[in-house]
C-alpha cells in the first residue's frame, strides 16, 4: 500500500526541487523589480480594433516567432475524424472571443519566466482586470507559484450484508495493493496507482485509488484503471458484495467539496507575491491597508454564506484559461475552490497569496489538440508531454493575479466602473 | 421594504400560472408516452463524420427552417466593435466543438414542446449521455420543468466604530426601500429590486439588495444600481461608515454556497420524470431499482466528501449549454449546485427530480449576441426578450436528462465502457 | 403571511430599544474603564479549596443577598413529582463541578451591569480562561452584547404524487397565514407564529414555520403548533401529499448548519468590545497584533477544516453554562456556531466580535426549574418570565470572553501551560 | 514518518479482531433474537416515582451487585482536592436528573452484551425514546458496533517570510519524525504519536500532529506534547518561522467539520441493525417502508440546511451520555456529527446505520473520577484503563437506538405525541 510518505515526498518533491535550484530559491528570496523593458510591454487595448490586434499579433510574433492561424484567422478545419473522443452528434463550432494577458512573470518549480496568457471569455472586464494584476506581479518581480501534489482519484463503493462482510473484504483487499498496481500498469501507459484509502460507512465502503496520471487530467484514465482493479476485486475476493459501483460520489469530481483542502484532486498549487506599496497604489489604485480590510471583510463575508473556501472570483480566470487551452471547463466547479489571503506587512507592502488544491488540468489528451486550443497551449509553451505540472503553476499565477485585481477593484470603490467601462451597455 | 410576501407571491406566481394553464396541469398529471414520429428522431451518430453532420443540418432545417451559418460553415466574422464590451485585448476566437441532443420534450411554465439542444464541450461521451437521457424522458412523455423563483443580488459590507452606529444606520436605512427602488428605476431599464435584507456580524453590516433583472443574467446590472443606492446612502446617512465595500463576498458570485438553498441566485428550476421500468431498461439498460440504490448510496458517499448539494454532474451539462448559448460560464461554480433525487415508486417506475437554485443565465445580454452563440439559443427558440426563464427550465430538463443518464451508467456498471467508447484514447 | 418587514422589524427592534435608551448608546459609543471597586473583585482562586468555597459563598451573599443551598450545600431533594416532563426511568442526579467568573459587565439592550456567571464543568481552565477574559472585559468598560433577531423553527415536508399536485397545494396554503396564526394562538399561550416560507424540491415541499417561543426554548411548543397546522392542512386541503412528516430535518435542531447565517435559531446575539492595547498586556498576556495576526491564520485554517462559521472554543463556555441553568445540552450542536472577529485598531487597541446566530435558550421550562439550575440562574437575576433575551446576551458576552482569552493564550505561546497548571495530571 | 499503512492497520484492526473472535463473526452474521428473559426487562416508567426508583435500583443491583451512593443517594461529598484539575472558582456542583435505558446488546469489537445505559437530561422523552430504540435492538439480537480508527490532532501553524522558507522548514522537519516521537514518548506515558501531515497554504505551515491517547480523550496530553515538539522544532531548525501557534484551528476541536469523514476525530465507530417487520410494527409503531421514506426525505431536508453529515439527533443521547459519564461535553459539537442511513431490505426488514467519525471520549482522565460519573461508568464496566473502545461502541449503540426511535416516531406521526406525553406542561 502506498505509504504517506510518498505523498509526503509529493510534498517534499517541490522542495528538494526548489533546493536543487539554488538559485530559484534565491530568486523567490530576494524577488527584485526586473528592469522594465519597453519591448515586454503587451501592446494593452481594451477597445477591440483592427490596429490593435495587428499590434498583439505582431507583438507575440516577435516573442515566440509563432503564427497562430486557427485563433486569429480563422482558418478553416476539415479533419473531423480527429474530433471523435471529443464529440457527439456534432454540428459544428461554437466561437469565443479571447484576449490576452502578460507579461506574467513567474518564479515556480516548472513554470519559470514571463508568459503570455491567452483568456476566452465573453464577459466584459475580465480580460482587462486580470492584466492589471499581472501588471502588478511583474513590476513586483513576479510570482512565486508553486506545484505541490497531484493526484487523481475514483472511490467505487461496496455494498455488503453487514459490517462482517465488509470486514473479511476489506482484509483481504488491503494486501493486494502491489497487485493493484501492476493491474494498473497493464491497463494504462500512464497512470500510476499512489494510494488507496477506505472509507467505512455502516454495510458501505468506499475505496479511494488515487493516481498520478502523467500530464493528462486523467479522469477517464482513473475510470478504467479502477475499474480493472474492481473486475479483478470481484472475480478473486471470496466475500462478495452485495452491489458496488465504480464511482460512489466521494472523488470530488465536478462539484466543490470540503475534502479538497485535506487531499488534492488534480493539481494543488499555492502561489504567492509581495507589492510594494508603490505597485499597489500605482498599478491598482488602492492601498495595501485597504485591500487587506477588504479581504477580512470579505472572508468574514463567503464564511457566513456557507461556501467552501475563500476566494474572490478563480471561476472567471479559471473559466477563460480552461476553455482557450481545452481543459474540461465543466472541472471549474471543483476547480474554483481555495483560499485567497491578503494582509500588510509591516513595512508597508501588501501580502497575497492563493492556494487552489483541485487544479483538474491536462497539456495532452481531452481538448488540447483542437486546432485553437493546441495554439494557445503553444502560446504559453504549454503544449505535450512534460508540461502539466507547469500549466497548473500559471493557472495559480493567473488566478494570483485575478485575486489582486479584483480586491484592489473592490477595496478602492472602482468595480462598478471597471463594469461600466468594460462591460456590455444595457 | 420588498415583503417576504412577493417572494412568496414569486414562488405563487408559477403555481398560478400552472393554474391558469389548466391544460398544462392535466398534462404534468397525465403524461402520456407520445405517439412516436420517426421524423422526431435526430439522426444520432456517434462518430464525427460528414455524412452525419449532413444529415443532423439537414434534419434540424427541416424543423425549423433556419440556418446556422456561423455554427456549422465558420461563416467569418470581422465585426470587431460588436465585441467591445465581450472581451479586451482580443486576439482572436477560440472554437469548441458542438453536439446536439434532442428531442428533448418539455412540459413547463414557459418552456413547452420539443427541444434540440446544443452542447459545446471537448469531453468525449458528454453529448452522447445527456442525448440517451433526453431520449428516454421523451418516451416517458416528456419531462416537468418549472422556474419557481429568481433573484439576483449584490451584498455590500459597511463597516462601523460599534454596534451602536451601525444600529443608527440601519435604523436610517430600512424605511428608504422605496427611494432605494427610485434609485434603481433611474438607474436601469431592466433591473427591478425586490428586497433588502440586512446582516450583522459585530460592527459589520451587510446589507443584500436583490433584483429582477429581465431576460439578462445581470451582475453588471445589479452592481451598478447597488452602487448608486451605496452612494446615495453615504451622502445623505448621518451616520458614517469607517469603510464601505460594493460587494462584502457574501452574495455568492461564482462560488457554490450553501446559502443558496434558502435563496435563489439567478433562476431557481425543478424538473422530474416518471420512467417506466420498461424504459429504463430499453433506453437506460439498468433498472429502477438499481438507480434507487446508486442513488442511495452515491449520496451518501457525496454527504462524506463534503460537497454542498448532492448530484452527479451538473457541471457538464451547463458547461456545454452555457459555452454554446453564451452564457458567463464561470458562473459553472455557483450553477452547479443542487439535489438530484431518485426513487423507485410503487409500481415498479422511477421517480427522479433535479433542483437548481443557482441558474445564472440570460437570452440577452452577456454573450448571448455573439455569431454562434446567438444561433444555438435560436435553436431552441431563446434568443432575446422573454426567453429568460423559457431557457432556465431547458437548462433544468438538460440537467435531468444527464443525471439519469450518469446513474444508470453507473448503476449498471457500463459507466467505463461509454467512457472507452467515446473518450479520446490514451 | 408575515411580512420580511417583521423581521427587518425584529432586526430595528435593538436599534430602536437603543435610540430610545440614550444612555445606552452612549454607554456604548463612550465606554470607558469603570472605577475599580475592590469589593467587585470576586475571589478567583484556581485551587479548590473550603477556604475560596467561603470567601466566594460570602461574596455572593454580599453582592445578591440570595443563598443557593442546592447548588453549595448539596441540599436534599425529594420532590419527585416536580422532575416529570424532564427525565423517564429516572435513577438519580449526576453532579457537575460548577465555578464561577465574573464580574462580567455588558451594555446590551437586555442584559445591563455587572453578572457573575456559573459555568459547570469537570475540564480544568475552562473557568479560567473564561473568568480572565471577562476581568479584560470589564476593565474596558464592559462588552456589548445585543439579541439581535429571534426565531425557533419546525419544517414539515409534504411529498406529492408530481410537481402539479404541489403546486396546487402550495397555491392553497398561502392565503392561509392568517388561519395558521389563529391555530397557533389557540394551541400556546406563549408561541406566535411569525413567518412561513416554502422550499420547493421535486415532488418534495418543506413548509418552514417560523415562531417566536417567549422566553421558553420553545421546541416542544413549536412541534406541537405545527402538528395542529399540518393537521388542519391535511383535513382542508383539497390536494392531498402522499406522505408527511412533521420534521423534514431541515430546520437546524441539534445540528451546525450554514443555513443559520441567513436565518436565526433561536436568539441571534452578536457581542463586541475594544480592548486598550494596556489591557490587553496586563491581562491577556500578549499584544493586539499577536491577537489580530492568531485571528487570521486560524480563520484560515478553520476554513481549511471544513467547520460552519469561524470561531475558537464556542462550545466550552455554552455548554458549561447551558448545562449550571438548565439549557438543553445538546443544543451545544447547533449554538456553538458563530464568527469570532479580532483586529488591531489604528491607535493599537484591539477589536473583537462573537456572533451567535443559533442561540437557542430559555429562562423557563426545560430543566430551568431544577433546584440547582434555577439557583444559577437567579445568580444572573435570569430566571423566569421576561429574562431569556437578557441571558442570551450574557451568553454572547460569556462567549466573547472565551474567545478572548484563548486566542491570546495561542497567540502568546500559553496555552500549554494554562492546561499544565489547571488540567488534570495524566 | 508513520505511514498510511498504520492507519490501515488501524482500519484492519477491528477486522483482525473480529477475525480472531471467529464466534463474533457469526455472530454478527448470524444474528438471532435472544431468548427473551423477564429477568433482563429493565422496568420501564415514564413517570419518576419512589416506587419506580426503588424497582430500578433493585434491578440494577441484582444485575451487577453493585451500589451507586453518589447517584442514587445523593451522598455527600467534600474531597475537595480530588476537584482540582477539574474546575476553578469551585462554588458548588450543579444536579443533572438521569435515567435509564436497556437492555441494549451490543455485539462489537469490544463491547459484547447486554448494557444498562445511564443518560443525564432535563429533556422530557429523550430517555423514553432512546430506551425505545434500544428495545427494539435487543429483540432483533442487537446492535453490531465497531469501533474503526483512533486520533488525536494538534494542528499548529508557522508562517514563514515566503513559500522558499517554508520548503527548508518542511525539508527538515519531515525527516525528523522518528525524533518526534522519542520526545512524545519522554513527554507522555500515554500519548502515542501516530501521524505527521503537513498543509501549505501561501506561506502557512499547518502540521498535523496525530495521536493515539490510550484510554484517555486526550486532548490536554496531545497538546502538551505538540508543544514540546513545537519548541524542539524552533530552536534546532536553522529556518525560523516568523510566528507559530500551537494550534491552527485545523484540528477540529470543539466544532464540526467535513474534515472529520475523511479523517478521525477521537473515534470512529459504525453501528448497524437489521429489524424484522414484526419489531419494527410491534415496538416502533411503524414501518419498514415509511422509515425509509422518512430517511429519505429528511436525508435532502438537512442537505439543503447546509449541515455536515446527515442524522437525527445523535446530540440529544452523545449529550445525556457524555453529562454522564464524565466527558468533555462540549465536545458534542465535533462529536454530534455523522451519517445515519435506513433502507428497507427486500425482505421487508430495515436496515439501519449510523457512523460517528468523531467520538471524542475516554474513559479515564477529565470527569470520569467524579463520584457519579464514575458509578455511571461503573455501570456499564467502562470505568478505567483499557475501556474507551468498549465506551465508544457504546455511543455508537445508543445513538443507533435514538436514530431508530426517533425515525419511527417522525414516520408514524408519533413525534408530536411522544412530546406532548413527557415533554414539560408549557
Amino acid at each position: 500500500m502506498a505509504s504517506s510518505l510518498e505523498k509526503a515526498s509529493t510534498a517534499l518533491h517541490i522542495i528538494n526541487t526548489v533546493q536543487q535550484m539554488e538559485e530559484t530559491i534565491e530568486q523567490i528570496r530576494d524577488k527584485k523589480s526586473p528592469v522594465h523593458r519597453k519591448e515586454d510591454d503587451l501592446p494593452f487595448e481594451p477597445k477591440v480594433s483592427q490596429e490593435g490586434i495587428a499590434a498583439r499579433r505582431l507583438f507575440l510574433l516577435q516573442k515566440k516567432n509563432q503564427e497562430y492561424p486557427y485563433l486569429m484567422d480563422n482558418k478553416g478545419f476539415e479533419d473531423y475524424d480527429s474530433l471523435n473522443g471529443n464529440v457527439e452528434n456534432y454540428i459544428g463550432m461554437i466561437r469565443v472571443p479571447t484576449g490576452v494577458i502578460g507579461p506574467l512573470r513567474i518564479t515556480g518549480s516548472s513554470a519559470q519566466g514571463d508568459f503570455y496568457v491567452p483568456l476566452a471569455t465573453s464577459e466584459g472586464a475580465l480580460v482587462a482586470s486580470y492584466h492589471r494584476g499581472a501588471k502588478a506581479c511583474y513590476l513586483a518581480g513576479g510570482a512565486t507559484s508553486i506545484c505541490l501534489m497531484e493526484g487523481v482519484q475514483r472511490s467505487p463503493v461496496f455494498k455488503f450484508e453487514n459490517i462482517a462482510d465488509l470486514g473479511l473484504f476489506v482484509a483481504w483487499i488491503l494486501p493486494q495493493v502491489d497487485k493493484f498496481k501492476e493491474i494498473v500498469k497493464e491497463t494504462s501507459r500512464f497512470a500510476k496507482l499512489m494510494d488507496v484509502k477506505i472509507q467505512i460507512e455502516g454495510n458501505h465502503l468506499i475505496v479511494t485509488f488515487e493516481y498520478h496520471t502523467g500530464d493528462a487530467a486523467g479522469q477517464n484514465m482513473v475510470t478504467i484503471c479502477t475499474d480493472a482493479i474492481c473486475r479483478y476485486i470481484i472475480e478473486k475476493c471470496p466475500t462478495k458484495p452485495k452491489l458496488w459501483f465504480i464511482e460512489g460520489n466521494y472523488s470530488g469530481d465536478k462539484k466543490a467539496t470540503a475534502l479538497s483542502f485535506t487531499n488534492v484532486r488534480g493539481k494543488k498549487v499555492t502561489s504567492e507575491i509581495v507589492l510594494a506599496e508603490e505597485i499597489v497604489h500605482k498599478v491598482l489604485k488602492t492601498t495595501p491597508e485597504l485591500m487587506a480590510e477588504y479581504w477580512r471583510s470579505s472572508t468574514v463575508g463567503i464564511i457566513q454564506s456557507g461556501a467552501i473556501g475563500a476566494h474572490g472570483h478563480y471561476a472567471n480566470g479559471l473559466a477563460a484559461l480552461f476553455l482557450a487551452t481545452g481543459q474540461d471547463v465543466a472541472c471549474v466547479a471543483e476547480a474554483a475552490t481555495g483560499i485567497t489571503r491578503m494582509e500588510m506587512n509591516k513595512d508597508g507592502s501588501l501580502y497575497a497569496s492563493v492556494t487552489l488544491p483541485n487544479l483538474v488540468v491536462g497539456t495532452v489528451g481531452g481538448g488540447t489538440h483542437l486546432p485553437t486550443q493546441r495554439e494557445c497551449l503553444e502560446m504559453m509553451d504549454c503544449y505535450g508531454q512534460g508540461k502539466a505540472r507547469k500549466f497548473a503553476e500559471i493557472c495559480g499565477a493567473v488566478v494570483l493575479a485575478g485575486e489582486l485585481s479584483i480586491a484592489a477593484a473592490l477595496s478602492a470603490g472602482h468595480f462598478t466602473q471597471a463594469h461600466q467601462k468594460f462591460g456590455r451597455k444595457k
